[in-house]
C-alpha cells in the first residue's frame, strides 16, 4: 500500500514531484490541486487536477499534501488551512517568520489530529540540520552559511520590478577567497560584501536607459546595496539559451576547537542543478515521515529538528543499520 | 541540575571528554573507570577515578555512562555488561559487527530500562546521518565514503606487529583525482587502489632489515596488499616531533540525479586536528540525548538513527527553529 500524495500548488516544485516520485516505490501521486482553471493546466502526468477549492472535500483520500506555494503570498494561508484537513509538509522559507508560521500550522494540526513538517528542503531543511549538528558537536566555534552558486528567485524578482527590465536572473555566488579563510579555521567577521557576489543578467525593454537600470539595482537596499553586484545586459535569445535553468547550492561550515586548540572543521555543501527538483525529493521524504509519525499518533507541527532519521529510510532499521551506518 | 557522566575506560577518548566537557555546561564529569591501578593515574581533572569493578555499585550516580574502551577487546562485551546499570553511549566502529552488536546491547538495556546509543562518533556517526540523508534524498544516484587525510590506528597497529618495527604511524589519504570525478558527477566505479593512497612512518629497531620491513607491509592481506603504500624510515625523533597528533577527517560524498539528467551532488567533509577530541563531543551530546530519552521511559538500544535530532540542543525548541532552522 503506498503513500498517497497530493501536490497544492503547481509551480516549479510541484513540477519537479511530478518527475521524481518514480524514484520512490512507496509513494504515488494522487492529485493536483491547482488555483487556475484544471482543464487549462498541462501536466505530463497521469494524476487528475482539481482546483484548490475542492481539496477540502479529499480528506481522507490524500496521506500527505505537498505545499507547494509561495513563501510569500500562498504558504502562510494555505498551510494552516490545509493541515486542518491533511497530514502536509511544505517548504516554508522566510527564515524570519519560521516561528509565526509554525504556531499557525501547530494549532491547525492539532486541532484536526494531522501531521504538519514545515520548512522542509535545503535551507531550510537539509542544510538546518547540519547547523545544528555542527555548532553541538563543536560548541566553541563559529559557523558559516554561503548559498551559490545559484539563482536566487527573490533576487530575480526584485530585479524583474525595476522600469525598462523585461527579463532578469540573479546569481548569488559566494566568494571564494572567504571559504578559504573559514576552511583554514580563521574564522573570519564577515560583512554581507565579504561573503557574496551578485551577478545580473537583465534582457532590457527596448529604449530602456541601461546606466538607470544598472544605479537602481546596484543601490537597491535590502537586495543589492550592502554587495558587490556586477550587471549584464543581454538579448532574449542569449537569456533563453543560457540563463533557463534553475541551478543552486552552497556551503555550511563551522570551525571550532577542541582540548588545547585543536582546529575541527565542519563542511557540507550542495551542488544542484536544479533546484526545485532537489526539494522535491526532500519534501517526498518528509512526507514518508509525516505519514509515519501520523500513523504512530504523532500530531501537530514538526520540523526537520524533530524527525528521527530512520522515518525518512524505505526500510527496515536492520537494513539501515547494516547498510548506512 | 546537570547530567552527571562516567568514563568507562581512560584511553584517548576518554581524556578529551576529560578536556572537552567544560564546552557542555548542562553535563558534568562524575567519575572515571579504569582497568589499572586507579591510584596510578594521572588525570588532569577532579574526577574521581575507580577501578572498573566499582562501576555497578554506582547505579544511580550517573546518569550516562561513555564506553570508551576498544571496539575489537573491550566494547563487545563491556557495552552489554554496563547497559544492565547505566544509560550508555559507545563508540563501537567495526561496521560489520554493528547488528549483533546491536542485539546484545538491546537486550540488557531493555531488561535494565536504560537507553544506550551505540556506534556513535564521526564513522560510525555524523557520516552515516549523512550517508542516510544523501541516499534518501537522491534514491537514484551512488555513495561514496573517502577516509582521512588521517591516522589509522588498525593500520599503524598492524605495521607495528612487524617484525624490526619499533613504532610506526599509518595515514589514508584521499586520492584528489577520485573525489574531483566524485564531484564532477562522473559516477565512477572504484577498486580500494583508486580511492585512497596508504603512507606509513616506521621507526625501525637498530639492524632491522628495511626492505624486508617494507616487502611485509606492502604485501600484508585486508591492510595493505589491494592499496599503493609508500613507506617512510624515520628516527625516533622525528616520529615524536612530527607524528605525535591524531587528525583525521573524510568526505562522504553522493552524486544523483532527478528530472531529465540534472545532476546533484552532495557533499560532507570534516577536517580533524584531533580525531580522539571530535569523537568525545559528539558522544557527550549524544549522552544528552540518551539521559532524555530515558527520561521519557524509551529504553533499549539506539543508533544516530533512532535520535531526533532536537534532543542534541542545550536549549528549548523554540530556540533552536528561531536560530538554526
Amino acid at each position: 500500500m503506498s503513500i498517497k500524495i497530493g501536490l497544492f500548488g503547481y509551480g516549479n516544485i510541484a513540477k519537479a514531484v511530478e518527475k521524481d516520485i518514480n524514484q520512490y516505490p512507496d509513494m504515488e501521486l494522487v492529485a493536483v490541486f491547482t488555483r487556475r482553471e484544471p482543464s487549462l493546466i498541462e501536466k505530463e502526468s497521469a494524476a487528475p487536477v482539481f482546483s484548490q477549492e475542492k481539496a477540502c472535500s479529499m480528506e481522507g483520500k490524500i496521506d500527505v499534501m505537498l505545499m507547494c506555494g509561495s513563501s510569500v503570498s500562498d504558504l502562510p494561508s494555505q498551510s494552516p488551512e490545509m493541515a486542518g484537513y491533511f497530514n502536509i509538509v511544505d517548504c516554508f522559507d522566510t527564515h524570519a517568520k519560521i516561528p509565526g508560521h509554525f504556531n499557525k500550522v501547530n494549532k491547525a494540526a492539532l486541532e484536526s489530529g494531522k501531521t504538519a513538517i514545515i520548512s522542509v528542503g535545503w535551507d531550510p531543511g537539509t542544510f538546518s540540520l547540519n547547523r545544528l549538528l555542527a555548532q553541538v558537536i563543536l560548541p566553541r566555534g563559529k559557523s558559516y552559511t554561503f548559498w551559490g552558486k545559484g539563482v536566487s528567485q527573490g533576487h530575480s524578482d526584485a530585479v524583474r520590478r525595476v522600469r525598462g527590465v523585461k527579463d532578469a536572473k540573479q546569481y548569488t555566488i559566494p566568494i571564494d577567497s572567504a571559504l578559504e579563510a573559514v576552511r583554514n579555521g580563521e574564522n573570519p567577521d564577515f560583512t554581507p560584501r565579504n561573503m557574496h557576489l551578485r551577478e545580473c543578467f537583465i534582457v532590457p525593454e527596448e529604449g530602456a536607459d541601461k546606466n538607470e537600470i544598472e544605479k537602481t539595482v546596484k543601490n537597491m537596499p535590502n537586495y543589492f546595496k550592502d554587495y558587490d553586484t556586477i550587471v549584464h545586459f543581454i538579448s532574449r535569445e542569449e537569456f533563453i539559451k543560457n540563463h533557463s535553468t534553475i541551478p543552486h547550492g552552497g556551503f555550511v561550515l563551522r570551525s571550532g576547537t577542541t582540548g588545547e586548540g585543536n582546529k575541527q572543521i565542519i563542511e557540507c555543501s550542495l551542488k544542484l542543478d536544479s533546484n526545485p527538483e532537489f526539494t522535491a525529493n526532500v519534501m517526498l521524504c518528509y512526507a514518508r515521515a509525516a505519514f509515519r509519525l501520523n500513523k504512530d499518533g504523532n500530531i501537530g507541527c514538526k520540523t526537520v529538528f524533530d524527525i528521527p532519521p530512520y522515518l525518512l529510510f524505505n526500510g527496515t532499521q536492520e537494513e539501515m543499520r547494516e547498510r548506512l551506518l
